[in-house]
């Protein structure tokens, strides 16, 4: 259609979650028109990012050095660690800016269709860390889907009596309207609902 | 959130038209989780492109030679010229592989709202072409827009007489079901309708 360069970019780019082959090829087209405020800078930041990317070998965040910042910092260290199924949910939690200890990274959930298992997951990592960050609470953020409940039931049968275990409340969102809102989402806020 | 070159990855990665900052973030995820399929080769992909992209002097494809393929086969020399608001529309006529002659790119429409006049589009250049190729038809393929229609009058106005003009055929689209059509669509194929 093209160069063949421009094709193998578009071929490439469309691979992108969220792109496909059309928006690849829109987009191409702006960062040809854009090739030094956008193009260049970008092509520049995939290089770096490609080497200096790694994951944190205490929590499985990624970020550029073998210990992230959250695991470096000692303020972080507030004996709570906040699990979650892959790190886009981590980076949601440290967006709302509530959370003050550290996470962990399972890297997914158990899935018995998937083959998944717990030896798949971080799971013995996450036991470890309990006695060496001495953790007095998980907080288990798993998704609400079948699979995130399955996996947060089986690790805290494997924590049991070790920490406080807690889950995120589930209820209506803020701003959320009942009217759009599934049952279940309602049931559980009603379950839990709170004395004014 | 995490390393600052990550940061700017989705920075940039999120002005890509059709990506927003929480895409460009899934985007990036994917990316370092794919570094040697796809983030490699990508940033490999881009730097190339920024080197090699340009426009084609006769046309205005975007290609890698200052005179795009299809420019430069003289089989495309048919004497017809299809003249089309962008690149994309270049892309898109040739994917459907009909149209066997060659291609004139205006880079917009003329638009009194943004000030844009015939001199910031390639309508003088269109008018040079025309001598130089031996052009016999100039097929109009701009969109069915207010602007695209103005900019086809205009161009049809500037070429009159010197070689015949032909415009897209306006109608049902392949598979489309009137009662998604809206109701220009239906009368401009209810007027142009065929015996059979």
């Amino acid at each position: 259609m093209s160069g063949n360069e421009i094709d193998t970019l578009i071929d490439l780019m469309a691979k992108l979650p969220g792109l496909g082959p059309r928006s690849a090829r829109r987009a191409v087209l702006h960062l040809i028109r854009k090739r030094a405020l956008l193009l260049t800078p970008l092509a520049d930041a995939m290089q770096q990012v490609a080497v200096t990317a790694r994951e944190c070998l205490n929590c499985g965040n990624v970020g550029t050095s073998d210990i992230c910042d959250i695991c470096a910092s000692e303020k972080r260290a507030t004996g709570e660690i906040c699990v979650v199924e892959d790190v886009a949910d981590l980076w949601a939690m440290e967006r709302a800016g509530v959370f003050k200890g550290r996470y962990h990274v399972l890297g997914g959930t158990l899935s018995a269709l998937d083959g998944i298992g717990p030896e798949d997951l971080a799971i013995p990592r996450l036991i470890d860390r309990i006695e060496a960050e001495s953790v007095t609470e998980v907080i288990l953020a798993l998704n609400a889907t079948v699979d995130g409940q399955t996996t947060a039931h089986y690790i805290a049968d494997q924590l049991e009596d070790r920490v406080r275990l807690t889950s995120l409340a589930q209820g209506v969102p803020i701003g959320g309207e009942l009217d759009y809102l599934d049952e279940g989402t309602i049931s559980a806020a009603l379950s839990a609902r709170k004395s004014l």
